[in-house]
């Protein structure tokens, strides 16, 4: 067996550990160079493999690789490029596979979610049907936390340290100022449809914090919602409020779509927390804050908990160590073995199960008023925000994050269009 | 001399750090039981003084008033509660005396900004007057870094640190995206009156990042604005944007202004992210994301910094040892002795002449275009956010914050309506 090349690449919104996962390919790469000689990552994710920009990873120093493992978001770049189904987009397939071919790429690792995985998994059977069969291993990555099989996905984690910690904190500031001024802190999280995120929200209430969440999973009740807060804060002095950017009206609505105007007379756009806020000053008179943590929750690596960076340092290299093994059109997977004391294996799951599904938050993990989280979900979210995995900092008091060299691969074939 | 009590109240917006002043003022107090008996706190703030609502902290553990240097926020409660010109309300000025002379409370450490410094002033002069004289000294805190004298206040360094350290992380994630995604990331930071945090997100120039400061110091000129804007997205392919609450139009109108105004009568600030976001969408068409951070920063003790939480400790156990000293209405300021290596030590400056004044950001620690630092900014910011400080965490991956028992002083006077 000759020696191929692989292909490495970001896919989507990127998170706290991904290049962690990106260390793990690489290292164990490295580590196998008489079967991979090189692995070349595309720059800007996919986009890379379709306009030949690859990354030679090779002229990054090992120290710089392994400072990857500390270093959020995307060290190669990624991008939000959905390749559409091969029916109607059958050139871009094409196009990934004679790259593939003219680099000698024999193994595809993208790192991903759900997307991804159902471009991983058509790039491995195309392959096959062109006659240049590349092994096509997905890498889980996403802070929504929805893909189907794994236990959880990295990323998701050091979100969760980040809400979790966050909302904690914020909330013991409000504790301390209700008396006279703040009553109601209100904290817009990401997560899409899933309510994973503002789940991790609730955990506060295990630290004394009177905390309502709003889940996307749960058609948003304006009159129930203002009656529990009312109801906190008349108990405890304040309240704390966890909202989803998913969080919708019965109608479908988003929150966040509220049509009201600033100052200024424009539209305001986008923020479920603000609107949420305004809603319970208006109706309730209680004096509010708001916060949306927007990017600054996924790009936290300083909060990175140490259960995510290690698994997603162990993804990639079993993506590595599967493909090796000739697996393929797979992804590697996380497998709880028990919550107390957590313990976790790596697994594997057929992509052709994993592609186009999304794992919803089970109802079970809801409260039956809708607002907050039961046992069972504090027992599935403790262990993956437990440990923490500092950055070094250097003299300035600044992180240590590390940045690519970045060389391309000299091109070989014609320009091509994206 | 025998042993008398002393008072110690929380003022104002709370920060990741006051609780190390109350931990300095409380063990330094222990050290001298035989002249100081008790530390009365006062629950949620001056309130407490005056409904005499007393926290007798002799019932605290050693380990739990320990603990408060790595707790943020107000553990006795803080107030937003500005008490008005002697000649206005002699009446609440009067109480006070009656309770500390109640109380047999001979110190009063009062842990606040520039409005607290003022109330401590007074009370110093008025105890005189009513010939119970009170040792008033007052413990500098505020995250606006806007006191006089003092080189920097307790509070400021951990927002500043915070604040550059989410501006690096969520520009990395920018950087990553921008390809095909987010151009433009716009975070908005505290301050009020003063740039100072929003100055600490210009240090990720330093670490490559294109950035766009936008300060209360500078009248906003969108034009020239949204031309920086472009300019930086054109040459980088990205942009983040720093914009300070207190950021204004010429006519001095805030760019988020909500129309609503807390206790003291200052307008509440919140949402100018939002504002910049869309006027950059309107014109330059780049696709954004916005963060407001909120509270997320004054109370992320997580991310603390070590200079900050070290000196905030150390002028509350300053405070103790000048009162003990006989020094009477002055506050402990930190003295920077050299910016590299840093050091500092502690000094002190007289009330009357702390008490309303409000110490501005030089003009020329911002760049002439207006939109970033000088070299001489960075060389007095770096040293406030190096080290870090890191709170202890639980099984659980959760930090472990201390929550006082807070048992009250038994009453020894008549109500009193505040």
């Amino acid at each position: 067996m000759t020696a191929k090349n692989a292909f490495y690449a970001q896919s989507g919104g990127v998170t706290a550990v991904i290049n962690a996962s990106a260390c793990g390919v690489i290292e164990t790469a490295r580590k196998h160079s008489d079967k991979i000689a090189n692995v070349y990552a595309g720059r800007n994710g996919i986009i890379g493999a379709l306009t030949e920009d690859l990354i030679d990873t090779n002229q990054e120093s090992a120290q710089d690789i392994a400072e990857l493992k500390n270093t959020p978001s995307g060290a190669f770049g990624s991008c939000r490029y959905k390749l559409k189904s091969l029916e109607d987009n059958r050139r871009e397939y094409e196009r990934l596979i004679e790259v593939f071919k003219a680099h000698n790429i024999g193994y595809f690792f993208y790192n991903g979610g759900g997307d991804s995985a159902d471009t991983c998994f058509k790039v491995s059977q195309l392959s096959e049907k062109m006659g240049f069969p590349v092994q096509a291993i997905h890498v889980p990555k996403t802070v929504d936390n929805d893909l189907p099989i794994t236990d959880n996905c990295p990323g998701f984690g050091s979100v969760a340290k980040y809400i979790a910690v966050s909302s904690l904190e914020a909330s013991y500031d409000v504790r301390s100022m209700a008396k006279t001024s703040t009553k109601v802190f209100v904290i817009e999280v990401m997560g899409r449809h899933a309510g994973w995120i503002a789940a991790a929200g609730g955990l506060i209430e295990d630290y004394g914090i009177p905390v309502v969440v709003l889940f996307p999973e749960v058609e948003f009740d304006q009159q129930k919602f203002l009656a529990a807060v009312d109801a906190k804060v008349k108990e405890f002095g304040y309240c704390t409020v966890v909202v989803s950017e998913g969080c919708h009206w019965p109608d479908g609505k988003f929150l966040a779509e509220q049509g009201t105007r600033d100052d200024f007379g424009h539209a305001q756009l986008g923020g479920a927390a603000p609107v949420v806020a305004n809603m319970i000053k208006e109706t309730l008179g209680y004096k509010f804050h708001w916060a949306v943590a927007d990017y600054l929750q996924r790009a936290a690596r300083h909060l990175a908990s140490r259960s995510d960076v290690e698994q997603a340092y162990a993804l990639g290299e079993a993506a590595v160590n599967l493909a090796l093994e000739d697996h393929n059109s797979i992804m590697p997977t996380v497998v709880r073995e028990s919550s107390s004391p957590y313990k976790w294996s790596i697994g594997m799951a057929p992509l052709s199960e994993v592609a186009n599904v999304e794992k919803m938050m089970p109802m079970d993990y809801i409260t039956e008023d809708g607002f907050g989280i039961t046992d069972g979900c504090k027992e599935y979210l403790y262990p993956l925000i437990q440990g923490e995995a500092y950055p070094e900092y250097d003299d300035n008091g600044m992180p240590r994050y590390v940045t690519m060299k970045g060389i391309a691969v000299p091109r070989k074939l014609a320009d091509f269009e994206v």
